[in-house]
């Protein structure tokens, strides 16, 4: 008898035929005795068109009507669940994100949630229906309709099931979990029966597409079990849970890669105090994002190399910037790479295990690809190579660590 | 400096294109420095759509859930028409029915408004916005998203306008005006400048589809100055006045006429009390609306005969009903006819000048029209004929009673 909170994405109710499938498994759930929360996206491919349409009125719409245009999406799949949840013989009842009080800040397209008020859901619930809550929105104080931004509606399931304190938060979507590395790139790629939040985040920031990141650290920060797993399939799926909870001692839970990086390069810059802010205080006035920094110990002509990356797309703008103000700087030279990528290790195991770089770094040795760039946290070791290693890296790496075997075996 | 509410239909939004249309003629009123509010229905198509949508989830959807559906329509609208008025400089914001709390009673799918709180809109019309609401809709005093049902976003703009005691609702369609009759039947149809309301709930009531019935009464009601224009040309419509302020002396205003028209007569019935309720008491129960009924006076043998109309869609049915239960009324025979339409003169003048009625029924009867039931209220004549003599019957009062005439001249 648990309260569950489960979030379907886009594709999970694309279409009518797929919305009766979700209403079957959710009828599942609530016959076993539990009772039941759902979240929901928009259908796949309709926040796409609505913004077109806006794009067609407005080049760049206006911020509190553009969420009022999109917010409409979710309405439309909660009302249609609850209809085919009912045609099932399953009481339910659809709430929009203003109708449950999901209060957030008021940066419109990209607003955080603040607060929920749980007792008309409770009411709902211990009247024996499932509730249906749009995902994405909420309203703000002043009691505009506000949105969370790209897969938002992650964050709203888990806020919900926090709020309601919910015994797990599941995410359905298109893959049955999360996996040791992508499996179009590595077939050998495993599922993971349990990853922690740590994992998690870093795995998602590092461009794993499975959950969005903001979700993860709400699930962390409200201690929310959260489950991902497939809404075509059976399956248990994977458990994001706590540190203390994993049983399994490997290393290494998996291997993240980002694709859209490029990196820029200033070279022979005096080593003053102020260089770096100097450097990337203007590429931050423009909005552009800074991952990875390197800057060399400066060399015997007191200058220093100044080294970063930034997203594929802001590489031109980033270029066009630095050769702006390298005379300024007494930069020697630019350059700029923008055929670059990272490939990550990620692990809590790797705390307790010394010689994980040292092998991360012989592994691609061996098979000839050249390092370029190396960063590393607490539970992950990043390294920037050459696009065209991409694949060759991380099947090294996946194999090196043993990914492919289960470790419970 | 007037304060007007105007309301666009369904073709009116209908496209990008039409919404920049709109944006450019309101933005035409706020540059004049008046202030505009505009109440707005879904795209043209667009309530079709998610019926048919809800329909393929569950054969009868939940009314409440097809109205949290339904509402997306006109939040779409609100939200692109306030884009492009903000692109063209006009400063304006879009309002659901709930957040400017049109409050209305708990009939999903045939909501009635109770209540307006106006103080939000009358905030922003204070700072120089524009305030575009979604007609159609509403909530009750759960917060339940209601719809008022077909054509209600005409009756939201008149409850809004009453509301904020405006100087006039502007209801903007794709025809300029209310005629004298249907220019399709007669070419020689004349636009009205003037109506009064009582004509124009005849008018609707009678089939004339240009105003949705509730909201003349509503406006009738509430004394909103009411005016019907087009949103494709410019011109100043039809004014739906009150009787004091029409000045031409014309004793007809217009012809309706409705061909969704069928009739049933129940023969030779003993003339006792109860009869009639007999009768029609199945009939109500069936959910079917009576409109006409007339009873003969009781001939010799102590029988009577008992005639009345309903709409041809529930002919069928009341057909049933009656053979059903002939024998236990002890009637002769019941007889039907779906082959036939209304017609109706519609006047106030018609209150203080004799005679209409035989000069409408010596018209008819001069171009070979037998008149098969007639009945009367204080400002309107109805004929019922058969179907075949629709056009010539409207052709021939709309000369008779010299519609074609501009009476000011």
């Amino acid at each position: 008898m648990a309260l569950i909170v489960q979030k379907y994405g886009g594709t999970s109710v694309g279409s009518v035929e797929r919305i009766h499938r979700v209403a079957d498994r959710v009828k599942r759930w609530t016959d076993q005795g539990h009772r039941v929360v759902v979240v929901l996206s928009a259908m796949s491919g309709e926040t796409d068109r609505l913004i077109g349409l806006a794009k067609q009125i407005q080049e760049r719409p206006e911020p509190r009507e553009l969420d009022v245009l999109l917010s409409t999406g979710e309405q439309v799949t909660i009302a249609l669940l609850s209809m085919a949840l009912a045609a099932k013989g399953c009481p339910a009842r659809s709430y929009t994100g203003g109708q449950v009080h999901i209060l957030t800040d008021s940066a419109h397209n990209k607003a955080r949630i603040r607060d929920i008020d749980a007792a008309r859901v409770r009411a709902d619930l211990d009247a024996g229906r499932v509730v249906v809550i749009a995902g994405f929105q909420g309203i703000d104080e002043h009691g505009d309709i506000t949105t969370l931004g790209r897969g938002g509606s992650d964050t709203s399931a888990v806020a919900i099931a926090a709020a309601l304190t919910a015994d797990e938060c599941q995410i359905y979507t298109d893959v049955d979990g999360v996996y040791t590395t992508d499996p179009r790139v590595e077939p050998k790629a495993r599922k993971l029966d349990r990853i922690t939040f740590e994992e998690m985040l870093e795995m998602a920031s590092l461009g794993s597409k499975v959950l969005q990141i903001r979700s993860v650290e709400f699930a962390g920060k409200y201690r929310v079990p959260l489950r991902v797993l497939s809404s075509f399939d059976e399956g248990e799926g994977t458990l994001i849970t706590f540190e203390e909870d994993i049983v399994e001692d490997a290393k290494i839970s998996g291997i993240a890669f980002s694709r859209d990086e490029a990196k820029l390069t200033v070279l022979g810059v005096p080593d003053q105090p102020g260089v770096a802010h100097r450097i990337l205080g203007p590429i931050a006035d423009a909005n552009i994002e800074v991952d990875m920094i390197i800057q060399n110990i400066a060399d015997q002509a007191a200058t220093t190399d100044f080294t970063f990356t930034v997203h594929r797309n802001d590489y031109a703008r980033a270029l066009e910037i630095l050769q702006g103000m390298a005379q300024a700087l007494g930069a020697r030279q630019v350059l700029g790479d923008a055929r670059i990528v990272k490939i990550s290790l990620v692990g809590v195991g790797m705390r307790s295990h010394a010689g994980i770089a040292s092998q991360m770094f012989a592994s691609l040795a061996g098979e000839g690809i050249n390092i370029r760039m190396i960063s590393t946290s607490e539970i992950k070791i990043s390294v920037v190579v050459d696009e065209k290693y991409l694949e060759l890296g991380v099947r090294t790496l996946h194999e090196a660590f043993g990914l492919d075997r289960d470790p419970t075996l």
